[in-house]
């Protein structure tokens, strides 16, 4: 039985997970201690008070739930969502069609604000779809599938008249796009670990805000909110519920300690700088973004492959050969777009020159220099 | 803010996490790649394929859910009981309570059997339990709470000829205590990767027969076995669901590949031997085994603190100052047990004889040589 020292290096610069810095794997494997270890107890603290800081959150529950994005999504759903609530659902990509799916399953009154992909979705139209039996609206800010920005701003004061919740998904947002959870009025937030905080995939940062935790369902054991505060945020000793992924936690510890000296608005500013370069260099090879102006999310840039490429054939080679990854397109874009990540340690010129030039030798008469010229200069 | 480096090294003798051997760690901090390259697909075979020859089982539907061993739990009732199920659970401790709860929750018809704290449940009291409606039953083959083993034998025919599941939580056992769920006839089972695998807290090992697999639910989006069926088992290209914990993932296999190299008979004998071992050195410093002989659970050894020693001051001494971790007792044995785990190398002479020194320097009047005498012989 082979090692998993076999599993070979990939620049990672697809939809996720992202480039894991040294730093990270190191504080991943450093020795596990116990869950009610005093000193576990003190990286928990410093977690939940970065985790804050990075969310733009003043919400004490803000906390890394112990799953992957889509099981902070599906604690969502079991925690705030009752049988029969009208949750509107903006749609405008795969992960709103995921939250709508999980919605359904459990058994709420769902109702889809359908977009065209690749294009954010009006504000308006989810006001207009909102009405006074609405318990929730749900919207993904980063659409991983697509590469688009939803807008968030005047949504909270429309579904809190109501006495509804508003709900996110900023998954690939957080730390790599333009994100202020309490200035947008946002109940809870659910995001992942392996996008823009290059931590490996496991854990789902969290925040619930009082009018959320107002509202409170205890269905599911695993992701039974309260207990989890409980345990968290107890005033007295830390109550055990479950098992804490210790060595995530550290590994998360790690990654926000990097968001938090480079600083949240030059780590803004420099996503958006790297999708700029990028888009540009792939743009002098026939790759054209989905997202019009405006509507781009930083950490994620989907380009349309042109025709004359096999993507498929291409984006393996890059993979076998090159050891890069690209994602490809989801549902409607699948052998249409790739999905490329500009995520943390994964926006920056290096890994994007090495990309922009495995790119153009498989693109038939492409200008390899006049693309790296375009990435450099956007750089400058 | 300081770094987690900054956590200090701990024997890890509690009721887990367990003690993380280097190899172990080294793996998980293995480069992470992205959960749809082919080289993590290999890592994922191997995986399952280790896994079954741990459970001892055939099914092909053996794998690492995306979640701790508690979130093991709640994918075994979300996955497989509808509201209205009449569900038999033998209760003999925290973690049997917990499955009741959990069920409860969930809208089962639960019966409980319920037996005392640190005593295995008759199987004729099970059986008693079982009509033609039940749909399920469900017990703990390795109580964390009290030390117990609960037998397996006898109960599946039961179960299936009324059309029913049987369902086992396997967590403290699995690699540890003798345990095959074929030969029990178990329809699914859970663990947990931080008792006797030695690898940190994260996954859940589930397994799922062909009877499970018929009856599945898809409730949930996060834990659908379906989906996870066409991710980890696809007979073309993997399905994405969601992104798995690679790098948890890659550490499971690590583990694995140390059960596989010591061979699960000689780990089950060496566990039987360490429990015994430790149970005499303790026996000579006072602290008597809750489990009669014949019951016990050879990955825990859970034990009565004598009325003289302020067992809270004493295990938090053993922690802050000896750097070793044992756990409290839990619900009606709060203040009065110990939980010591016999978990991989923690079910080795060294750690234990230094445990056993530490113990001894802090009971007044106790005999440390002894005390280590008796450890010695029985691993002689």
């Amino acid at each position: 039985m082979p090692t998993v020292t076999e599993v070979p290096e990939r620049l990672l610069l697809g939809s996720g997970p992202s480039p894991v810095p040294e730093r990270i794997l190191k504080a991943l494997s450093h020795p596990t201690v116990g869950h009610l270890d005093p000193a576990f107890g003190a990286i928990q603290d410093d977690v939940a008070a970065m985790l804050r800081a990075t969310m733009k959150t003043d919400n004490k529950v803000t906390f890394p739930l112990s799953a992957t994005g889509s099981g902070g999504m599906q604690a969502m759903v079991d925690t705030l969502i009752a049988p029969g609530d009208r949750v509107v659902v903006g749609v405008h990509g795969a992960f709103g069609a995921r939250m709508a799916d999980a919605l359904g399953r459990a058994g709420a009154d769902v109702v889809k604000v359908d977009q065209e992909w690749g294009r954010a979705i009006p504000v308006e139209r989810l006001l207009e779809a909102l009405d006074d039996r609405t318990r929730a609206l749900f919207v993904v800010h980063g659409e991983t599938s697509t590469g688009v920005a939803q807008p968030l701003h005047g949504l909270s004061e429309a579904i809190r008249m109501r006495d509804g919740l508003f709900l996110v998904d900023c998954v690939t947002s957080l730390a790599g796009h333009t994100l202020d959870l309490d200035a947008a009025g946002v109940d809870a937030a659910f995001s992942g670990t392996q996008k823009c905080l290059n931590v490996p995939p496991g854990l789902a940062p969290f925040t619930l805000g009082d009018r959320a935790l107002a509202r409170l369902r205890r269905r599911s054991w695993y992701f039974d909110m309260q207990a989890m505060v409980d345990y968290w945020f107890a005033d007295g000793p830390r109550a055990y519920h479950h098992t804490a992924p210790i060595n995530m936690v550290y590994a998360l510890h790690e990654g926000l300690r990097i968001v938090r000296e480079e600083g949240l608005d030059a780590r803004w500013a420099r996503h958006a700088r790297a999708h700029d370069a990028l888009r540009r260099a792939l743009r002098v090879l026939g790759f054209e973004r989905l997202a019009p102006d405006g509507e781009q999310l930083s950490s994620l840039l989907a380009v349309r492959v042109p025709a004359s490429i096999d993507e498929a054939a291409v984006r393996g080679a890059l993979l076998k050969d090159d050891g890069i990854e690209v994602s490809g397109g989801l549902g409607p874009l699948a052998g249409q777009a790739w999905r490329i990540g500009v995520m943390g340690e994964g926006a920056r010129p290096e890994p994007q020159e090495r990309l922009v030039r495995a790119v153009a030798r498989r693109v038939a008469a492409s200008d390899e220099d006049a693309a790296v010229r375009a990435l450099e200069e956007a750089w400058a």
